[in-house]
């Protein structure tokens, strides 16, 4: 696997973190997952079934758990042997936390000089807001995210998904891959920071490029398309079309398909940009077409004629289309003691080295014993470090 | 720089492929965009200043730009010469595409063995929908995305973004960098697929994993957080704020810096499940209080206070809030001949080796000589190409 023998000490918790080591684990790499006495929140959240939190085993996947005390001195000291057979540090503490455990940068790389750290966090370790409490809701505001989704008449909307964790997530996945990288080459290891708040903000693309190049601030535009027309959802005879002709080549396919080429020379509809001063006339037109026939026959029609197109599926369908069946993007793993857990599957595909679940989510520190036996603490040094609650 | 030395070759136009290829040249990779020759259709695209797209120019940063005609043959030769030369191939054609211009995997590993392959479509280039055109919108209502975002009376909603175009370009930085590291070790190369819509499905997150564990399909949320209350946008006397207070812990902050302490015992809105279910009420109560002070003084104020909250920027405010500038997300860089172009800063900071713009945009074959002249054209054999229209 890719990143087979890069081994990973996971400190974070909840979603943004465990994600981007979840991606690592997806991709080879040995990840043990910190967990303080009580287990990652997490374990308790969402539908659980046969005591398993199905939002736990997803996110979790691949990675051994480790409970470890880090407000004990011996927690600390077994950290500190952690880190010297380690690759990779990801943590989420809030900016300066992990220093004022004795954690500082420079001590990480006395103790592993070829260590890659990286730290998640809501805003930045530098700047007026740095010590504020981080969640992925404020960095869709903060962002300027909201201020671009939603309909023109409503309000600033967040995302449906919590967008802000799982950008931040595959940022840092990125980054430390890449520093090991050179890790691996030059010896030397590296301090990467991604923040949910900078991730966003690097997603605005193009609404951020028109900005600035034009100063006009973009408003919400629902489902409309900035630049392109028709464009959006329609109705069928028993549901909703999404349909999104690109250009002027798409379109004129599209009122080939329609049974209206003459569209393609009329002057209202002949260009994108005469189609997006006419946006309602012909989406009322293209709409009513739409309307004639079901769902499933304008996206077979309009995909055979190569006009981009689709059903707005709800999460129950998605995961009985066959496409998304095809492409394997629902697994059933089993967990032992657990029963069958239905999970996502990887949107990485890889001819040679594919990924795949090598390790089910662990239980609350269930590789703890293999890991201090490793590091040659023996069963009454364990028994010891258990009953004073170090792990 | 982390990827210092990996040569990538660029076939890819427009949003997805372009973003995965800056990523990798952000992080120091020698990215070398091939275009056809009327060039990058983003060129062309978004606002336009001094004769340059600033769309183009943010999303091709730290390349360089060959122009090459692959329809004619010798332009597919000087692409298997590039070919021998490059650590990386990126493309985002139709599946078969590539394979159909004389370029399968196999003559791409015979050419380099350790070549690794990356391909952004948008279905996946197996199963029913694998030979359909893509498009941003499409795999956000395919995906289950649009059916989440939106308010739950209103239709569902795409977002503001091209998020899916993004996801996929990230995670195919990804893929590729640890598939790079891997052949570095191995020699082996290998052949890489990511999907706009697989992508898209692998953000479902814990929306996924709850309709798995539950059976119920979750509806479209608006601003409230199905698992959370009070959470949400609220008037301040101003304007808006963004108020997410997670838990127990953080809700008795906010009770507290509200001047309410009783609500903290209140059998209505004492635990989480309880506000939850008396969503209405509490958001009344702590909106009634909200909208006492303007938005600066509640952001300051309960932050302070340790409850995560954030003004609801519009993205001309993004760009100048102190934080946003103090982590450089914004970034004016000189463009010879098109003057100062203004575009996002890097999400990925690293201590030792930080991402910089050591290229601007390139002009549309601006390095086909040098490219050709290193691979031994000289300038009779480089204008007889020209000529005949292959550069």
């Amino acid at each position: 696997m890719q990143l087979s023998g890069v081994r990973v000490l996971d400190l974070t918790r909840v979603l943004s973190g465990p994600f981007c080591t979840m991606l690592l684990g997806d991709l080879g790499a040995d990840v043990l997952k910190i967990e303080e006495p009580a287990g990652d929140s997490v374990r308790r959240q969402g539908a659980i079934k046969d005591g398993l939190s199905g939002y736990f085993a997803q996110f979790n996947r691949n990675k051994r758990s480790m409970r470890l005390d880090l407000r004990k001195p011996e927690g600390k000291e077994i950290l500190a042997r952690l880190i010297r057979e380690s690759d990779v540090m990801v943590e989420n503490f809030r900016p300066g936390v992990l220093a004022r455990m004795g954690f500082p940068p420079e001590r990480l790389h006395e103790l592993r000089p070829s260590l890659v750290v990286c730290a998640i966090n809501g805003f930045g370790s530098e700047g007026p807001y740095k010590d504020r409490p981080a969640f992925d809701f404020i960095a869709q505001a903060l962002s300027g995210f909201m201020s671009v989704n939603g309909t023109e008449e409503g309000e600033p909307l967040r995302s449906g998904l919590p967008i802000s964790d799982l950008v931040a997530g595959l940022y840092a996945a990125l980054a430390i891959t890449a520093s090991v990288l050179r890790a691996r080459e030059t010896g030397k290891g590296e301090i990467a920071e991604v923040s949910l708040t900078n991730g966003m903000v690097s997603m605005l693309a193009y609404i951020a490029t028109n900005y600035f190049a034009s100063g006009v601030v973009p408003p919400r535009s629902g489902n409309d398309h900035p630049i392109a027309a028709p464009y959006g959802l329609f109705p069928t005879r028993d549901g909703r079309i999404a349909l999104a002709p690109p250009d002027d080549v798409f379109f004129g396919r599209l009122a080939d398909v329609l049974g209206c080429p003459e569209l393609k020379d009329d002057p209202l509809y002949g260009t994108q940009s005469a189609r997006v001063a006419n946006r309602e006339r012909i989406n009322a037109i293209v709409g009513g077409k739409l309307a004639a026939h079901t769902t499933d026959y304008w996206v077979k029609t309009l995909n055979d004629a190569g006009v981009p197109s689709g059903p707005v599926h709800g999460v129950a369908d998605v995961f009985e289309d066959p496409q998304i069946l095809a492409q394997k993007m629902v697994m059933d793993v089993e967990h032992p003691g657990h029963g069958t857990v239905r999970m996502l599957g990887f949107p990485m595909k890889f001819r040679d080295s594919a990924c795949s679940v090598r390790l089910p989510a662990p239980d609350l520190g269930q590789h703890s014993d293999e890991v201090l036996a490793g590091l040659g603490f023996d069963d009454a040094a364990r028994a010891r470090l258990r009953e004073a609650g170090v792990i």
